[in-house]
């Protein structure tokens, strides 16, 4: 049968009287987005509200990457406390260290080349608030709610300062704490802790590892949030716990999906829009079309390791272009560094490159990508085998999500041969398993009831409508972890449990006492008669 | 701003591909539906999918009230081990025991009346497995899948014996099997067990109760169940835990949702349909019209037990009939028993009404009802404010739910007096907020992305297409209580700490000794030659 998002698939009746009916009343959105490859994805929903005619105010630092000042809809900047060339020096220092054989876990979150551009990121929330004459006209606009990727936190500030119903769009937060933030239920058992690259099947010791893992979360994450909290506390001028400052958002649109992640318990507020940047390829141009037509029946390999990739050192470059040159097929690759010198015929250096359209083309063999979460969905959405080659965050997740499914092969980027570069290209390409589980997984990601964009922006209007989603709001959030675990309850059973006990022993020694005592007094006394 | 399922909201992009591309290929469905109210809703998706052009065998017993043999999809019936005055019989007592004073919690299991009427439907089961000519048709029949209401059990085993991937419609099952059977995580400080008639927001003694409420389950339940368990392990032939027939249902299609239910965690694999009876009002036929006009400024309430009560005892009939007498709305009361003899004027007996095409009625003021889930879910569709007077399992539970967001009185049907209803009638009726709360959750209700019956739709053709779910089956149905709960992981570290800890302090021990013990023998030694 038809998937429902594919032509022949399913009609809801309800959708006629919504042909008739026109487009919805307009609203008011400030928008708190990201720089970056996160906003890829949060610019589609954006632009879609836009089109559907509500007045959008989108609020950026005046030095960005991705972010751009001129949009069909509003776009108010503030400045940043670093300039341009900052901001560039501190991600190559993040980016570079990508390439040193360090922890890929959470210690992470204390290695300075990290934080340091997370520092950046976390000061723009402080550079917003300075910006008196800014902060006087989102109070004058009197929005109807805010839309804000939480990876900087200064969205839930915003809308804590200015009492605003709130929407976050992200792919999750650090240390899980969108899940404490919705009071989701995660079992350690089945539901691997971030950045672990465990799967949901795990064996007893990487349970016990995934245990660990949490109890490190416990001991590390708060110093991490902690100067967001300070910052919070000193601008809503009351104190504030991760719990308030996180557990008021209204609805949570992460970008998740089944098919990709390992099914777990969901809050009524959270909604999965993974894939929203999945569409039909376009036409390639005619560079791409060329080298496309080129390849002959072997195909072509897309290759990129994302945006945050500028440079591969050498000698690591050098082994990829060997291995790519023991393939049939064609190689497109996303690379802006120094060419490596043995670089292959059938390999061609790009510095950009249509990703999705590529990945659409029946030509298209394989995928070998960083696994971050946009690449992973267009590989996943077009049904192309992977060779993941996670770097980073939750790449080294995203990858094994794959690998479970029997989708791609993963390598250590740090530690693989050119050999084995080259044999996992064949397996994927050859081996065709790979592509018949990629193509059921890309069945089953489209075959949805709505479409994730379609999804998104129906949660964002409706907090705008409704002034929030109050009735979706657990009362696990009016619990301390103490009732919210029954401990008070068990205390007080076990405490019943034990009285009832322990009076019922001392009455049982009572009567014991009673009556056999009374023998045992008789016996004695009839002895000593006796005597 | 407009509701998506009203004129005027969300049009999603890609639905006009789908008007487009015409209906989905057809499938073959096996269809083991519920007697009775059950039928009510699922008869609503499996018409649409005999509409949709899917090929549907009903299998229903001989014997019923309201599944019916003529339809326009196939029916298949086996003869019951009953006849109809049987089942009337059984019926008239287990419905009388509502108006005894007896316990209405989960000790209701163990009481004769009751459990009689559960063998009577438990009975179909072993009576379908008999007919040896109807299984070879089944067999030989090829489905794609088995849509069933789990009340009686059958279907989950009908599934396992025939291998098809399965689709269960329900409210809930008893005890919260449900939740058991999707792994699905329950806290008992926030969610309410059944039958308590417990709101989510708890007082520590209800905590209390709330826990004690689950261990009587955790001590009764197996014993409801287990006669299912024997014929299942009958019947396929190897041993059946609850944990393994219920566990492997691909999809829930649960009569829930957030505006009526408690905001509490959902697996991946359930999905909320509540209300899905909720339909724009018809027109009234001509009598009702003429009631409903003649009703004047003061308008009319609606009054129905249900159809499960036909006959109420005589002095509450006529503590009724007073308290009706009592209020200048006209009442329309649905009851087939004797007429009170004091029956006022301004109300109406009849023996059947249009009721949700009356709750429709802009003249409706207020329904009074048993709170059964379909007639809770009418009045909350249509925003009329309720007199709940709960009867019977569930029916507390809705009726709490409804009074816990303003938008009801609960009434003690056993324990009222007639002043108690007509004080009852006239705050619902006269104090405003009551109307205004129920036409908020109505719009609430309405206010979802995709209708309740288009969302059935898509999950049952999902099955069929894709001959499961699996993708959506939570990993933790392959772990045990132990595993579940990490308890054998926190023994572990547990004994790691102590092993180093007791290392530690031998070590310190045996360390101290050396270094003191020395000089406290020298010191010994030094005295002693002083001396």
């Amino acid at each position: 049968m038809a998937s429902p998002l594919q032509p022949g698939g399913l009609i809801p009746l309800w959708t006629f009287l919504l042909l008739v009916g026109g487009v919805a009343e307009a609203g008011k959105l400030l928008v708190l987005p990201m720089d970056g490859s996160h906003w890829l994805s949060m610019r589609m929903v954006v632009e879609e509200l836009h089109q559907r005619g509500h007045e959008l105010v989108v609020i950026i630092p005046e030095v960005s990457w991705r972010l751009v000042k001129t949009a069909p809809y509003t776009v108010k900047t503030y400045k940043p406390s670093y300039s341009f060339e900052d901001l560039n020096r501190v991600f190559k220092r993040f980016s570079d260290n990508q390439w040193d054989d360090i922890d890929k876990g959470l210690l992470m979150l204390m290695n300075p080349n990290i934080t340091s551009f997370f520092e950046y990121v976390f000061s723009n929330c402080n550079s917003l608030f300075k910006n008196t004459e800014l902060l006087q006209y989102i109070k004058e606009s009197a929005f109807d709610a805010i839309f804000f990727d939480p990876f900087d936190q200064c969205g839930f500030i915003v809308a804590k300062y200015f009492s605003l119903p709130s929407v976050a769009f992200a792919r999750g937060l650090f240390c899980h704490y969108h899940e404490e933030a919705t009071q989701s239920p995660g079992p350690l058992s089945y539901i691997p802790r971030g950045l672990t690259g465990l799967s949901d099947s795990m064996t007893f010791m990487e349970r016990v590892w995934n245990s660990i893992t949490h109890l490190q979360e416990m001991l590390l994450c708060p110093f991490f949030f902690q100067k967001t909290l300070d910052f919070a506390t000193d601008v809503l001028q009351r104190p504030m716990t991760s719990k308030e400052l996180y557990g008021d958002t209204s609805i949570w649109l992460l970008r998740g999906d089944f098919v990709f992640d390992y099914p777990k318990p969901l809050m009524p507020n959270v909604v999965y829009v993974g894939g929203i940047t999945c569409h039909e390829g376009k036409l390639l141009s005619q560079e791409f079309e060329a080298y496309v037509n080129a390849s002959g029946e072997h195909g072509v390999v897309v290759f990129s390791l994302g945006s945050m990739v500028s440079e591969i050192p050498m000698t690591k470059a050098m082994e990829i272009a060997e291995a790519l040159g023991t393939i049939p097929q064609t190689v497109l690759w996303r690379y802006t560094g120094k060419p490596p010198s043995n670089l292959a015929k059938n390999t061609k250096l790009v510095k950009w490159l249509p990703q999705n359209d590529l990945l659409a083309h029946p030509k298209t063999r394989a995928f070998i990508t960083h696994a971050g979460s946009h690449g992973t969905y267009e590989g996943l959405c077009n049904g192309v085998p992977m060779v993941l080659m996670p770097l980073f965050g939750d790449q080294m997740d995203n990858a094994k999500r794959m690998e479970s499914r029997g989708a791609g092969v993963i390598l250590n980027v740090l530690e693989m041969t050119s050999d084995d570069l080259s044999k996992a290209l064949k397996t994927v390409i050859n081996d065709k398993s790979y592509k018949e589980n990629i193509m059921r997984l890309s069945a089953l990601h489209k075959d949805r009831p709505i479409s994730p964009l379609d999804l998104a922006v129906f949660w964002v209007e409706f907090v705008m409508r409704n002034k929030g989603a109050p009735h979706l709001r657990a009362a696990a959030h009016d619990l301390n972890w103490i009732q919210y675990h029954s401990l008070d309850v068990i205390a007080f059973l076990l405490a019943i449990v034990l009285t009832v006990v322990l009076i019922a022993v001392k009455c049982l020694k009572f009567c014991f006492q009673k009556c056999f005592g009374k023998k045992e007094k008789a016996k004695k006394a009839t002895k000593s008669k006796s005597h």
